[in-house]
């Protein structure tokens, strides 16, 4: 008996609510969404009728009888019903037939709540073009802050178009808190000042007595301390002066590193960025544009759970410290791109807290959780309490999380920066990423000022408004903070809401694991990664006479091939996508693989380069796939589809 | 007798048109919405019906009767209702009365885009998760790019979030092609290959000859080749890692600016990027971002027309060139923010030319047109041909365009790279910049390849549809492509589509300036700036009684409050929006100003400082504000209330 059986009355609530969340599958929810969408409009029509109503009518009904706005509207229509026979080209997302990429469709309040609010039109950039849905953004990104464990009256957090401006955010800051105390010791000296500043082993130092090495070791909170008190020292102006001299966002890099060279004598090697092995392709455009370099990327390896190895985490922080190399940040993943993989961030925190202690040493942390984020939202109850890992599983009806997973999410709240994306776990509309960093003083150091968007004074904290200041972006869609936030007000970010929906996503991924785990498939064999931390599933399929590597790899891909959307091609019963396992990414993680495998060596794997090992992968973003009959057996009908495809693909 | 009254065949077919391209002020057409958002919608809804109809339902009737599905549905009723509440606390921009920011209603064809679109949820990040809306992405980047004069075989572009991702990429790419000759001539030497390059001056030499200021100063044309000859000189692999090695992308700053020392011992000034003071004041963030510094910003004079002072622009090059530092770009605008003045890029092109010739030196040339981009329409008759500015003034009725603006439009197609909205004079939904790259090679340099979304074999061009190798983003709204794409197709990017709508906005901020002008406001007088370039009118009120521009700042100020929509105040008749002219920025346009109002001196306003002069700004979005009776009169409305607003200012 399962727990979906015996529900308790809160998930047997959320379980009859998860039906009216989305159009459905068939859209069974079509009377809904066109009630809502409708009625959206009606109200948005009526608003403009009434707005001063006396200023009469510019298109006039005689108009609408005029050739050229007949025509007009005819080719609207021809125009619009040739887009709609386009689309239907597209990919069904919605259908439990889709097991591919992280895309899905929306709820139904993300929906309505972007098109009510697209008819608006208001442009998030400054409160005087968004009025409301400036306010909505705040207060979506004060929800994911709560979410993931933040402080809601110390961080900050804004939406973005996605997750890769939310990241470069992330990074863009970090570097500015990174290089801050450098700025205070030239601003400082400039001015005369006396400050003293913490050390990461926890004792204190006149700022003017640190080397260049013990200035790009020093934690972010005293960073920003240091950076408060240089305010209270002097006048507004002589401060701001003194900092434009020395902040790296005034000098430029060119000119940066002679001034050190030249004040410090000290040719400190170039600083450096941990990544996870498997972080997004994005981290290294980012690191590129921003002017580090993508030499300076030190990839830390994954586990056999794809998650960063944080004894080798330790070994690299140790090792970058004898050679006096400078970690700007390291880059944590919740939920990998490829595998749904959430790194252990409470383990990264620990051995960061022993560089401080034990090295000297400290960086900023992030965690890159914008496919993973919206899981936190399994960890908290209705009443606003942390849920155990077995209280999870006792909803969830299967082996997720561990203990392990729910140490790891929790630990999202001592992150420095977590960037989040709506547009993936959150089921809203693109475009929608979040970032969220913990200190909000720290946007002050990317802050520039509009001439034309000042704030206007008598708001209450007015500043906030005003996003276009602390932002890497201008003009923004309103609508998406309304989506968001009203997909937030009808799916609670807990287990009665999102918490729900994700926690059928996992078990749904379970089921289908399981399925494949189970299945006969004889003579073809899956062989399958390790249980998923949230819900992409990999696998591949093997048979006897494939006895290389290449064989294996030309096999899956026309797996692949034959349960993948071809542009031009026919349609495939069920839709998987596929990716690469390549040296030396995933180094930490293939062993155990290839030796299920025993077709080569992992010598023959890392010779293979960049061709790697194929890999087959499902993400479960369908919220319906762990449901009981009547609803449609999806993981019987993929198993029997994946057969066919095995056979095909053989013959 | 105006145009408008004796119309061509042409333009009264879209002036007809025209009341059909919009809701309209109000809501004139909500039946034409409704209808086609309705059909959208049902035309989605019958498309997952009919998709593996044998599926059965998952959400069943019986479901919805469960208490919570009825408490799914009413908390999504409630929360919408709430939602819709809070919508109508927001700006009308959809009426004639908002005379403010750049903001306006979106035309009918890319609401029922993004809307029909939205359903779908494709995400243009590579084909495979959007096989219809990345082939209309690259369409409509292939229609702006021929709109503004591009060979559509050699450029490419892409939409964007926003302008400021897009005028980003533009720098990004600017360094990297800036860097090239440096690059390669690393690799050259490290793969003994001889290479001759082209220089400014039309001479050319050897590679390995060349000084590091002449490296830097390769035109990019010239730059491409040598990147091309040098991956036909020697294996991929082998020049992959070269170039790696000498890239400024891998090596990042800090280490390259070490290792230019070391190879050519020329401690050369930190690169520079001219700006146009008006530019937008997003790329002070971006050319922060990107590591350059702000202090390379050199910030080229305006013109009393707000537009580039191309005289200074040559005495700057000269100047520079003198103290021998390099220039990585030139940063034009194309529709000012606050003016909507239009830099005379075929001069700055012309003084580019003559650096070439008299000095050696070169330089990306980029047009910021994320405003005024879309004016480039009014240049093409519906045949295909350019039109005369005669031809364009005959029909808009005014004396607006110019033959200079004619030819500063028509230069587009000679910069280097250009940034245009489609969410801003394209009339559609936010996010939708769009960034255009004359030469389509360099964005090899930006490439980074994502393990997952690899090309699949068989697809025509198939390395366009996966954006993201490209692209600074990753997911993105299809739905944004669909709606510039359907908004193209009902107005097309000539006369008689957004060139006519654009045409009656220049038309309508004229009469609003002549009525301006001729308005009787005594004892108040009306100041106002220069006939705009595009349709952004700027303006002050004096009044004999100010005296000092501090009372001239606070009258102007309290106008503004009196004319601006609270957040929590009352509405205003007409509602306009302000700026600031701050030295230096406006020191080449202020004189004339100062001296109508004549209370200060040019030395006073400097003292000023960032206090500058304030200036009311209205954006004349609106296509009716032109159109003849029984339209409403928005212009003897706003003078009124302006009237009104002085009255109350002063008392």
């Amino acid at each position: 008996m399962t727990a979906a059986d015996t529900p308790s009355p809160n998930s047997s609530e959320s379980h009859d609510a998860l039906r009216a969340w989305f159009l459905g599958p068939r859209a069974e929810n079509a009377d809904l969404l066109e009630r809502v969408i409708v009625e959206a409009l009606r109200d948005h029509v009526f608003w403009r009728r009434n707005y001063h109503p006396e200023d009469g009518f510019t298109i006039r009904e005689t108009d609408k009888r005029k050739p050229g706005y007949e025509n007009a509207v005819s080719t609207l229509t021809q125009e619009l019903m040739g887009l709609l026979a386009e689309l239907k080209r597209g990919v069904p997302f919605f259908s439990g037939r889709y097991r591919a990429h992280m895309l899905s469709e929306q709820t139904i309040a993300a929906q309505v709540g972007f098109f009510a609010t697209m008819l608006y039109n208001p442009n998030n950039v400054s409160v005087e073009a968004s009025p409301v849905t400036s306010r909505l953004e705040l207060e979506v990104a004060a929800q994911l802050a709560g979410m993931i464990g933040y402080d809601p009256a110390h961080s900050w957090g804004h939406l973005t178009s996605g997750g890769t401006v939310a990241n470069f955010e992330a990074l863009w800051i970090a570097r500015n808190v990174f290089y801050l105390p450098l700025a205070a010791a030239g601003a400082a000296r400039d001015l005369h000042v006396d400050l003293t500043v913490a050390l990461p082993d926890g004792t204190t130092a006149p700022l003017e007595s640190l080397s260049l090495q013990q200035l790009l070791n020093i934690r972010t909170t005293d960073s920003l301390e240091l950076w408060d008190a240089l305010w209270r020292s002097e006048s507004h102006e002589r401060v701001t002066l003194a900092l434009a001299n020395h902040s790296l966002s005034t000098v430029g890099y060119q000119d940066y590193g002679r001034r050190l060279a030249l004040d410090y004598g000290d040719p400190l090697p170039a600083s450096v960025i941990l990544v996870a092995s498997t972080a997004h392709y994005s981290w290294e455009k980012i690191i590129r544009a921003l002017g580090i370099g993508s030499n300076q990327i030190v990839r830390i390896p994954v586990d056999n759970h794809f998650r960063l190895d944080t004894a080798a985490l330790w070994d690299t922080v140790r090792s970058l410290s004898k050679r006096r190399v400078p970690i700007m940040a390291c880059i944590t993943v919740c939920g990998t791109t490829e595998e749904s993989a959430v790194d252990q961030l409470d383990e990264v925190l620990a051995v960061r807290a022993r560089a401080a202690t034990e090295l000297g040493v400290t960086f900023h942390v992030h965690s890159d959780a914008c496919f993973g984020g919206y899981a936190a939202a399994v960890t908290w109850s209705a009443d606003g309490n942390r849920r155990s890992a077995a209280d999870i599983r006792a909803s969830s009806g299967c082996d997720w999380p561990s203990e392990l997973w729910v140490r790891a999410m929790t630990a999202l709240g001592e992150a420095d920066s977590v960037t989040i994306d709506p547009h993936k776990l959150g089921y809203v509309p693109y475009p929608a990423g979040a970032f969220l960093l913990k200190e909000r003083r720290a946007r002050e150091l990317v802050a520039t000022d509009p001439p034309y968007l000042a704030p206007t004074a008598g708001l209450d904290s007015a500043e906030d408004l005003y996003l276009g200041r602390f932002i890497f972006e201008g003009s923004k869609p309103g609508a998406a903070a309304a989506a968001v936030w009203l997909s937030h007000k009808v799916l609670p970010l807990n287990e009665t809401g999102y918490g729900h929906l994700i926690e059928q996503t996992a078990a749904g991924a379970r089921r289908l694991y399981d399925g494949l785990y189970t299945a006969d498939l004889a003579p073809f064999r899956v062989v399958l990664l390790p249980r998923p931390d949230v819900n992409i599933i990999c696998y591949l399929v093997h048979h006897p006479s494939l006895t290389t590597l290449d064989a294996v790899n030309a096999f899956n891909e026309r797996i692949y091939s034959l349960m993948s959307l071809e542009v031009a091609g026919a349609t495939p019963e069920y839709i998987i996508s596929r990716t690469r396992f390549q040296t030396p990414m995933y180094d930490g993680a293939i062993a155990t693989l290839l030796h299920e495998l025993g077709v080569c060596t992992e010598d023959d794997w890392k010779r293979a380069g960049s061709d790697g090992l194929v890999v087959l992968r499902s993400t479960v973003m369908d919220p319906f796939l762990a449901a009981p009959p009547p609803a449609p057996d999806h993981i019987a009908g993929f198993i029997t589809a994946l057969r066919h495809a095995c056979d095909a693909a053989l013959g």
